[in-house]
């Protein structure tokens, strides 16, 4: 259907990979040559005649209309899940020119997928393996069985790597605020002081001192409490952790220390004849979503406000459309803006302006890709200053993105930094340049992580992009932009939902009461390549959620469907149930709060929070849902622990590779709950989704009593 | 040929599966019942008649002349690879009953074996996978190759793993030292306190105060240590790590911080879409290499001697003919003897004694079973104990150890614990208590680790096993213990090493020097179920060696494997070249000193550290090889990049999951080396590994000049 569409008449011929040859080059390939031929020459590129996405005042039609047809399976893949105009767009002149990419690697995976590895029932752990199970095959030579197979596997491959990732997180950005501190030269500053100051006092700190000292003493403590072995209470979680659930942590022995602590300990769980008991592993999961939380995710965003600004609501613009060919353009890629605010900064001096229009361009422009733009796009003291350029788009489009020919420099700090890119970044004249040494890609620059010299550092990298934008324009380079953007209306957080509402929760907490807003769900994570998905499935829940008058939260990837699609707009109201419509028409705002990445879930379980203290009930009483449609990696599945820890449903598609255990399976998605704690709800359809979604909040509306 | 053997004439119908029936079982079943049957009622189980292993003085010729025949491949199965007498027969009767054991499931599993997983080339991260790559399909969906694939599976399957564990190990080490200091009450005792002093002040605290004081001081220092973020350097690397190395860890970028913070960066480094060089993958791997010695490996070395006695040389005995029928019998398993320390030292009073005599036992013996039974059976303060009991094996026997159905009480801690053993516990009337919450087993008791309690919660494990004991007798139970022991001279460490020598280093050195001794080879590590393993390539690599004058240490499995061939006593100095022979005689000692444990690697590591000073070189010089023939799990993995990070050449077997990126290989066996740091060998032959032992330390001499 979407390929007979209106708007793209002519794909056929693209998907079926009947394609050009790239003049110049030898290895002219379709969609049989996997790898692409990466020409060295850069001007070796072409831009192909394709079917082009509607125009701006169509294209949210065209996606309402795309989406009713029920046919993004695999006929008629990907161009049936890409529901980004820009995305659309460039996929069709990254396939036409045979460039290995997402999409058409997922094509090709597909059909080579393994049944053990999908179930979670392969293990590759020790040198008497590799081993798998089935029924004539029921124990690894180990002797473990499926059960503590499939949920070791869960806690090594997912858990543990996405909660060190999130605490990593947290640990940069107390290292930066520790620098801001320490060293006035790193040009780092303290934009919320307010903030510092509430959550000093909150550590027990003394805040009678002077800013300095009280932003040290709090980088200090929260990096002493990272430390702690994990048999010794965190002071994080003591301090910020809801009283019912810690005192419910406590009772089932999940109350965690120091993060990493925890991680390593976790992890040594999962070594050869270890641990093999699986409700273990997965309660330790949950422990770890805990710390993942109040080590991880809140405590990066708390340090990360304080740095840049809490958010502010606003309107502004998202995608490919925003990069000016004019214009030196630096999209900085990533989830951990920490030397990109130094470098937005530095980009909005008149004196780097002059810079760069000396070297010809019209000024300089930093963009935000992935979640790395939904936060930029959100701090307050970030997305007022003038280099600021807009979101590019989600993780799925970083390949297409490049391939525009009009990113100058292309730096990136951590994931999601698909590792193509720098085959992309030699065909289409990008500079890259990774800002941590966390991340390395092969014949990338490297330009170091040290807060302390964050403004040289910074400078460094504008002087990088100055050199690629000229010679851009010295080889006279074709460009193509793709050009749509969409307005949307973010910088949605607990401070600024509650201001908007008047400095109370109370209008929320009445419309809840009242049953105009029925509940709240938070649409989080990623995006996937996967059939039914690639974005549609976010937008088909999302516009179903908000139909029955539920609230929806973003966060990550999410935040950019929700924003191409024209869900952060205050006009999607029209599309809202009575009651959720007359809130949104009221307050002027959109039925799709973007609290910005999947990094900002910290601010979301801390609206949560508030919203169950001002209830005066436990958090797993709320008529909230959480739910990652699309979710992809390792900080999502750590994300969801922390959502069970605190009591909530979690809906997560596609189906994680669990299905190899009943024991398993059940744990997660019965049994957590009958301890107090939440559980996982797997559903691939989006409209049974909508529907356990709805069922869920009107149950915990049954049981407040409302 | 092995089946053949004039010991063993009857094993055709056993390896064939046609076994008799269970007395009582309804489903009765061979090996093609792979899970078997566990009755729960124990006296339902049946000694089999079967061939037995030679007797004692006829032991070693019978292993001799068994692996002379070159026929360890899958033709024969597992009794071809079986050398230890013991396992021999149980393993016969084990599988005569139809039940699950580690051989059979090996035979399995190898049937099924993935070829993609087998090489590194599958990866399970992300939920748009799984992916496999092949030369059709060279990414995964997220764009990943060959290369990274595999470099990453490296990282979080195996290394981060390992290196957590030890480092948890030494952590649980230095809370129990920081109890013992605060803590009387825990009955925890100081025994060797010149070497806290000696540690303490190279750690540069005061060494003035007293011994609890100095006890706290050192415990808080290393738990301290542990904690820091991985971007400030270890103090323990500092302190402990060789001059030269340092600054060359320091050139390279390899120079680590706090070890959970370590295992917590690379875990990140591992997320999907974030680092995409293998080789900074494999860096990051050495890096850990060095962590896991000083934070890990070493560290709880010493923390273990202080509580426990460093090592003595002494004579003793070794395997499942230790076992007592008449007496209470203990077997403490896994690497972290914390608790059985305390359990053997209360099962040595004169009231546990009197009240085991009550219960009718002829008292009470604890035993230690894998790494746990290696070092107890070293330490100078456990060893001289009443109660205790010796080592029993290494963990392929474990199951068959359970089947004696002798096993009171088996208490376990850590790795190596098998999966099945509560399947064994249940038919032979094991209780089976878990001392430590980092591992859990369905259907066992639990007695939590608190240092603080160490006394009491010995007491209740010696309380079960009493109990344990008469419901044995009660049932008049049926057990089969295997007749065999071996004699063996044990106890090497550093300190033990050079007192035998003198109290200095010289005479070895001018051994070395003189060429009587040409150098030293460390075989360390697990065994496996491999065709051609088994503990058969240990032994007939350690035979080769010791024949070309290469004095051999051992530590882990391989030290059972030494003991049970008769490789640990004095008279294997007959087996020895002409040099080492002399040295041995002249000394009294054998040609392989067992070190004790895998854990005890660590000891290796500071005698390598000593002769490398005592030459006035540094570490990579040194005439030595790092083997671990038949390598299993993660902490080999780890030890293995700790040995890299010496400057060694590492020799590895079977051949890990690394071989589908040549860059992975080539990196780890050749580049690694142009930096200064050592390199991976993998050879599956005995007779080549010799030859490549032999020719390194030859090349090495001559580097020397000697």
């Amino acid at each position: 259907m979407s390929d007979k569409d209106s708007f793209i008449k002519n794909t056929d011929s693209i998907t079926t990979g009947t394609v050009e040859s790239v003049p110049g080059q030898g290895q002219a390939s379709g969609s049989n040559n996997p790898e692409g031929h990466f020409d060295v020459h850069v001007n070796a590129r072409k831009y192909y005649d394709i079917e082009k996405s509607p125009p701006p005042d169509q294209m949210f039609a065209w996606q309402r209309q795309h989406i009713q047809a029920h046919d993004q399976g695999k006929e008629g893949y990907p161009l049936n899940v890409i529901i980004d105009p820009a995305m659309r767009e460039m996929y069709q002149h990254v396939h036409a020119q045979g460039l290995t990419n997402v999409f058409d690697r997922f094509s090709q995976q597909v059909k080579i997928r393994c049944n053990f590895c999908s179930q979670g029932l392969s293990c590759q752990l020790c040198a008497n393996g590799p081993c798998r199970i089935n029924d004539k095959t029921p124990r690894g030579v180990c002797g473990v069985d499926a059960h503590v197979m499939v949920a070791r596997n869960f806690v090594y491959r997912h858990v543990t790597i996405g909660t060190a990732a999130n605490i990593f997180h947290a640990q940069q950005a107390a290292r930066t605020l520790k620098a801001a501190a320490q060293a006035p030269e790193s040009g780092l500053r303290i934009r919320d002081k307010e903030k510092l100051y509430k959550y000093a006092e909150m550590a027990g700190l003394n805040t009678q001192n002077d800013m300095t000292k009280v932003a040290l003493d709090f980088a200090n403590w929260v990096l002493t409490d990272m430390g702690k072995p994990y048999y010794e209470e965190s002071v994080m979680v003591q301090a910020f952790a809801p009283a019912k659930r810690k005192e419910l942590w406590r009772q089932l022995g999940l109350f965690p220390g120091g993060g990493n602590s925890e991680v390593a300990f976790a992890q040594t769980k999962c070594m050869t004849n270890l641990n093999a008991d699986p409700v273990d592993f997965l309660l330790t999961s949950v422990r770890l979503g805990i710390i993942n939380e109040y080590q991880g995710l809140f405590a990066l965003d708390i340090l990360q406000e304080i740095l840049m600004g809490t958010q502010k609501i606003h309107k502004t613009r998202q995608n490919m459309g925003l990069l000016k060919e004019s214009m030196v353009n630096i999209v900085t890629n990533g989830h951990m803006p920490l030397v990109a605010q130094m470098v937005l900064e530095l980009a909005s001096s008149p004196e780097w302006n002059k810079r760069a229009q000396a070297a010809g361009a019209a000024g300089i422009q930093v963009l935000g890709h992935v979640c790395e733009g939904q936060q930029l796009m959100n701090y307050e003291g970030m997305q007022s200053l003038p280099a600021y350029g807009g979101q590019e788009g989600e993780w799925l489009s970083e390949e297409y993105l490049l391939a525009t020919g009009a990113v100058d420099l292309f730096m990136f700090d951590y994931n999601c930094t698909v590792p193509t890119l720098p085959l992309y970044a030699k065909r289409f004249g990008t500079r890259m340049v990774s800002v941590h040494e966390v991340i390395r890609l092969p014949g990338t620059e490297t330009v170091e992580f040290i807060p302390e010299k964050m403004q040289e550092q910074a400078g460094a990298i504008l002087e990088k992009a100055l050199e690629s934008f000229a010679q851009r324009k010295q080889e006279n380079r074709q460009v193509y932009i793709p050009p749509h953007t969409t307005e949307c209306t973010v910088g949605f957080s607990t401070e600024s939902v509650k201001q908007a509402l008047g400095g109370s929760w109370q209008p929320l907490l009445d419309a809840i009461k009242a049953g105009s807003i029925r509940g709240i769900a938070t649409v989080v994570g990623c995006t996937t390549a996967h059939y039914g998905q690639g974005g549609s499935n976010i937008f088909r829940i999302a516009k179903g959620l908000i139909a029955k008058d539920i609230l929806v939260l973003s966060g990550g990837c999410t935040s950019a469907v929700m924003e191409y699609t024209g869900l952060t707009r205050p006009e999607a109201a029209e599309e809202c149930g009575p009651g959720l419509k007359a809130v949104c028409t009221a307050l002027g705002i959109p039925p799709v709060l973007s609290y910005g990445a999947c990094v900002d879930i910290g601010k979301m379980t801390h609206t949560a929070k508030e919203l169950a203290d001002a209830l005066g009930v436990d958090t797993n009483k709320l008529p909230l849902v959480i739910g990652a449609p699309e979710y992809l990696e390792q900080k999502a599945v750590a994300d969801a622990c922390t959502a069970i820890a605190l009591g909530w449903l979690v809906h997560v598609a596609p189906v994680p590779s669990v299905t190899g255990s009943e024991v398993v399976v059940k744990t997660l998605t019965e049994t957590t709950e009958t301890l107090g704690l939440g559980k996982l709800m797997v559903e691939l359809s989006a409209d049974k989704t909508v529907e356990i979604y709805v069922d869920h909040i009107e149950k915990k509306r049954r049981e407040l009593g409302i």
